[in-house]
């Protein structure tokens, strides 16, 4: 090993592993966390206008998706990679795997490398209950959590934490996944009932949660399964040819999203006509525009997960590992002393 | 500090350092290495076609640009994070800086994280010289160097590497940065003129290189600089509004560009028509397409910087750092034992 040269402080980016991801998650507490992750989310929905918005960047295979989800506010640029590959499963592998970025938009250097995996199931379940507060109906107490994957629990604590829900109803077609999710929910405070179909499992739930995961159109939730008054937060359905709701329950329902030109694409609304009407949610929640206007209305949260989303969360953990061991340096950025020199530092490492 | 836990293989992602990039240079040995990587670019310009092409997805600020530049040639997926800023050498920091990842498309899984601040030195300068091998005239022996900035000592490395250029004739409106040039390039066997003037810089010189940083439309070279049988390698007009070289220019020469759709708008061609002819670099070297047709030819590299070179250039780091200590690994990934049990995972992460 030659004799390292040492980087300056602007060459150095924090990193947080995913080691790292889970102290930090046990250090300020599982549901702490998704109730702060909503909080940051919910501010940056309430200044939606002034970010910089493109739909996701993808790149498609016959196996998977591999995206990259850029947005800046003008002060910080961000960016996500995912990946989508529902086969991994079956392979031992991650469906998705993520990382993200946050950058100062004034220089372009990088300020933060983190570990997104974790970090984007905890903000799409926080994301999801940050909505159902808006528009779930009111007194709700129940949830049904229809496919037992890796968002499983963090949506159903989430929506504890955020929404004040006492019981969750799981529902999986692979009975292993719903005894792993309730196994994991177990002494958390939530009552858990294992279901054996969609149907009893929304017995009695005002929260109807879809989170399944095949690269298909499917059909979890059939037309007359779905009764007035519910709100329904719809996970999976998040990529061109992958839903998981009957069209008549689009019809029947006020459908809100994230950003319509991405929606229309990859959510649960690409089976309706180019003009169904949907509400963006950063207008409910700036009080722009109504949310639940009625108890019998169904409110449908067509969730397909968005640029800004992620941004937040890479904002909560610059904020939250100031000061901490949470992070290490990584030495990523080449910082010449005459920055018109690259070569010059570039021939000195020989010596 | 908590006992961490052991990611598998599989969530470990090799990361390649600044330091770690400069060691790998000097094992390599740079003129080497620049050979290496126009061999690269070379490979996978021969097979152009097959390739994911978009052009970078770039957010502007007053003050810059930060581009993500992603492509996939169906095995590999690969992107570069740059950032473009003129205005921060004058507060000393890089105009760009850069990193970049290669994945598995079929698994969506990263295989290499690593700086390209450097690494994008170099695969520029390599680019510019395995095009200057098909255009520039034959027995070519002399390059003027305008602008004697970052690039360009690799340039002039470069040229000699793999065009055999004997002597580089140097310009720069700030001296100093000319005088760091000529101190830089001293003991590489190149011969070394400084000049006063591009005039001078370009007196018997059959390659000009421009490579000026200036965010505004500029004239290094007017028209009545450029006499016949030359090639030019146009670097720095490279964004909207960022030109180096007449027009007039432009009328009597041939153009070659790396991607139509992005040089078009980013090049030095956004001053001419939209059907200004062009030759796509590709089809030059597959022998599609005619390179340089005569001696008396006014030869055009209209260089932007294509996410295929990046490519290139991740593909050989990945396969140099095999086997080496020109890596650490990176806990990046998320790699629960049963994939669906992310949140599992998590808890046990507090024990």
């Amino acid at each position: 090993m030659t004799q390292h040269t040492q980087p300056s402080a602007k060459a150095l980016v924090p990193f947080v592993s995913v080691d790292n991801m889970m102290r930090l998650i046990h250090h300020v507490g599982l549901e702490q966390m998704l109730r702060d992750l909503a909080g940051y989310v919910e501010d940056d929905f309430k200044r939606w206008e002034l970010f910089d918005k493109t739909p996701r960047v993808a790149s498609h295979s016959d196996v998977g998706v591999i995206e990259l989800m850029p947005t800046s506010d003008g002060e910080s640029y961000g960016f996500k990679y995912v990946n989508g590959h529902p086969k991994n499963t079956s392979e031992g592998l991650q469906t998705v795997t993520a990382f993200g970025l946050l950058a100062d938009v004034y220089t372009g250097y990088p300020v933060l490398l983190t570990e997104m995996t974790i970090l984007t199931a905890l903000r799409t379940a926080a994301t999801s209950a940050m909505v159902a507060k808006y528009l779930a109906p009111k007194g709700a107490t129940t949830m049904a959590m229809i496919g037992n994957g890796a968002q499983s629990e963090f949506q159903s604590l989430a929506m504890k934490a955020i929404c004040g829900i006492t019981s969750v109803r799981l529902y999986d077609k692979d009975p292993a996944a719903t005894a792993k999710c309730a196994a994991n929910l177990a002494g958390t405070g939530l009552n858990v009932v294992i279901c054996t179909s969609p149907e009893q499992a929304i017995e009695g739930a005002q929260i109807l949660t879809t989170c399944t995961a095949d690269k298909q159109s499917a059909t979890i939730l059939s037309d007359n399964m779905v009764g007035a008054g519910v709100h329904i937060n719809a996970i999976g359905g998040d990529c061109p040819g992958k839903t998981e709701l009957a069209a008549g329950i689009l019809s029947r329902s006020d459908v809100f999203v994230e950003f319509p030109p991405q929606t229309r694409v990859e959510g649960e609304i690409q089976q309706m006509p180019e003009d169904f009407p949907v509400t963006e949610l950063w207008q409910v929640i700036t009080g722009a525009k109504t949310g639940r206007s009625s108890a019998e209305q169904i409110t449908l949260f067509d969730s397909v997960g968005f640029a800004i989303e992620d941004f937040s969360a890479l904002r909560y953990v610059r904020d939250h590992i100031k000061g901490s061991d949470f992070f290490f340096e990584l030495d990523m950025l080449a910082d010449p002393d005459d920055p018109r020199d690259l070569f010059g530092m570039v021939q000195r490492a020989a010596r």
